[in-house]
């Protein structure tokens, strides 16, 4: 199945932060529901986070008792607002917020506004497995047969409406029948990639070894590795913003001449902003100190948890996106047209 | 207290995989059970591997029943096999043997032999601390006042006998009144970083800082380390081999320019051998795809689990031994004399 879907006024996901063990689904019906699983991470992934939020105001909107357009425009910005502070870091979740709002508006009549919020959530959902598959479909074609592909976090169907980003490449190739492998980071503090990426290739029954984040360097030394593949949460003009890791992951990339690619759509993209602008969401201590619910440092000492990291343009040997593939010259260029 | 103690034909040691939740002592009376806790890393870190190998030859040498120096240095050829076929790769353990065995066959008398043995290797772990301490010495020149020093995994006084190897020129600069702060990676897969660094900082009161092994590149970009120290396993003539990870943080400092330091005593010094030489040790995938008890990986899915990794010279600023700072090119210098 996709991972979120809309249903008679009731948005079905899985709850991410349960896999691989269990399988557990959500049924949210109302925005702050789906504001609460954005912030636990139940639902995450950038491109999915801008669904989310779009369903989030299609539920406001579907189950408002609003008597005016004004009326029902209030009420989804009080959504809006709830929505814009769970995570500040991946774009997507300000995108599709804009893109619904902006919809709402232009209609005269409280019921065709509704009618218009849902129809553009649903459509971003659907533009969303699309976009992914373009971005598979101009991926795969940097992939070559017997490719080893190390890649960091979870940036595929689960991190998407459907397919995914960096695993879409992965898919597409091995669909075109190209035999590869994956490595996957375990990406602590919150294990994305043992729990999720791990889990979605496996499942497609494509090759995938899993490593601690702390065998990057080993793995590449050793020649183990041809390509690294991530996806992003936003690209500025001058860097890639993307999981705690990808930063470190790039550095030994570029030290081994192994090509550093991003897989994002263009949703992600937000080339008026340089690096600087962006704000690193620090997430819980308690994430870092503690293993699930086991405390594995002392009690009393700090810890850092920033959960994206930032990595500068120089690393990166192309932007996958639905469109092709960018240099970073060609995507800086987007930036002044 | 000391890590290991002898007392009366006994060895004490904390089990290093309990804490720091939990403060076990091991009394151990024969070389299997000590081969028995090195292979379970109740007791690892290489100084500390050395002393233990010495005193499991101590123990097979004070509970022998044998009539002649050759019989009993016949069980302590018994007893060396079971200790070399622990661990492979931390070169200590295989210095502290043949030291021992060297004494045993300079005796004629089977009693003289026992004593010689017990002898040489309540020595080994005499002088480890004191080494530690010259080491601790040596190293605090390099640390400034103000400095955040990073380390990986666990070389402190856990690793040791006492007072440690990289931790002791953390803990000498701090003895001297320099205002350090400390960084500590966590160090997956065992997590010596969160359980036994930052347990010995902290009640020692030295600020430390827990990251997950993701974020060294983070941290240094974003200027917050000065200097990198870790430990060694074994230096041979063009690399550091040392915990996993240990690779990845050398390439992230030196892409920062922030000097990355190895301590270790001279018994870790290999300087006849080169990298390609030595033995990595691979140990049980379930360290990975499980988090303790924990499954968080899927069913089926395999994983790496090198135990170290390669550092080249060329990412290497000094060598601190108990002789001094050497430049990678003074220590390659050894291996001509």
């Amino acid at each position: 199945m996709r991972t979120i879907e809309w249903k008679n006024g009731a948005v079905k996901t899985v709850d991410q932060t349960r896999l691989p063990t269990r399988t557990v689904y959500l049924e949210m019906t109302s925005c702050d529901e789906v504001a609460h699983a954005i912030k636990t991470l139940q639902v995450r992934g950038a491109p999915l986070l801008g669904a989310a939020a779009a369903y989030g105001l299609a539920l406001t909107a579907y189950h408002s008792k609003a008597k005016s357009r004004k009326q029902l425009v209030e009420e989804l910005e009080t959504s809006a607002k709830v929505l814009r502070e769970t995570r500040p870091t991946a774009v997507n979740l300000f995108w599709a917020i804009e893109r619904v709002m902006k919809k709402a508006l232009e209609k005269e009549d409280v019921a065709d506004a509704v009618r218009a919020v849902v129809e553009e959530a649903e459509k971003i959902a659907e533009e969303d497995v699309e976009v992914n598959r373009r971005i598979g479909k101009h991926g795969a074609t940097l992939i070559e047969d017997g490719d080893t592909v190390l890649t960091h976090c979870n940036a595929g169907s689960l991190a998407t409406v459907d397919y995914g980003t960096a695993l879409a490449v992965l898919r597409t190739a091995w669909e075109d029948g190209k035999k590869i492998k994956v490595i996957a980071t375990e990406t602590r503090p919150l294990l994305q990639g043992a729990r999720l990426t791990a889990y979605e290739l496996h499942r497609d029954g494509i090759p995938v070894t899993l490593i601690t984040d702390s065998m990057v360097g080993y793995v590449l030394a050793r020649g183990f590795v041809q390509k690294v593949i991530v996806g992003a949460d936003r690209i500025v003009r001058d860097a890639v913003v993307n999981k705690i890791g990808t930063y470190s992951v790039a550095v030994l990339a570029h030290e081994h001449k192994a090509p550093f690619y991003v897989a994002a759509p263009k949703s992600t993209f937000d080339v008026k902003r340089l690096a600087k602008d962006v704000v690193i969401e620090e997430r819980s201590m308690s994430e870092v100190v503690k293993f699930g619910d086991v405390q594995i440092a002392p009690a009393g000492v700090p810890a850092l948890n920033p959960a994206f990291d930032i990595t500068p343009m120089k690393y990166v040997a192309g932007i996958i996106c639905e469109e092709g593939v960018l240099s970073p010259a060609a995507f800086q260029k987007l930036s002044a047209s």
